[in-house]
């Protein structure tokens, strides 16, 4: 299995550990926010949306601009490609295993039956 | 957008921001293992590793079964369906986000040309 940008994978699944985080990826996904905005949203005070915002925009999933007194969020540059394609293979790789599995269940299945058979002769 | 689970994306997506712990999935999914073989293979000690599949084993993406004094490790039941759920519509999300900016950007710049026209006349 081939590793993505391993660093890049660290920081934007631990991004996505927290709901909150998630919560105000979701909300500017609707629309542009400020701080104040998304704090009040999320019944938080403006340190912790600020801290949570600090994360999202280290992982490159949230851009903030600040005009004036107002720093706006908006979604950031990352679609989270690296991230779905690791889920991706990870399925495959998930049933591929589960297949084998499922395989060698049957084959000791069949030999159960094949030597009951024997016995019974 | 649905929350899926919220808890559960939490730990999967905590568990899944570490190297170590995507390599052991990776490793599981080529075949089951020990923990001491994890251990000598990601070059860790016994209590580092153990920790680690302690975090995969909590957010049920491993599961672990003694037999004597050998703790094998597997795959555990989870398919990480929730967690591709949730990229997939933050990418449709991000997609329409993107596409709506677009349009935007390209109606000031139309709007701009007919302006220079209308100036020009």
């Amino acid at each position: 299995m081939v590793q993505y940008a391993p660093a890049r994978l660290d920081t934007s699944f631990a991004a996505l550990s927290d709901p909150t985080r998630r919560g105000v990826l979701e909300q500017l996904g609707r629309s542009d926010a400020s701080i104040t905005d998304l704090a009040e949203k999320f019944r938080m005070t403006l340190t912790g949306m600020k801290k949570h915002v600090g994360v999202l925009e280290e992982s490159g999933l949230v851009t903030t601009e600040k005009v004036g007194r107002v720093r706006t969020c908006k979604l950031g540059p990352r679609r989270l490609e690296e991230e779905m394609a690791w889920l991706e293979r990870y399925r495959q790789m998930w049933d591929a295993r589960f297949d084998e599995l499922d395989k060698v269940v049957l084959e000791l299945k069949r030999k159960e039956k094949t030597d009951d058979h024997k016995n019974r002769e």
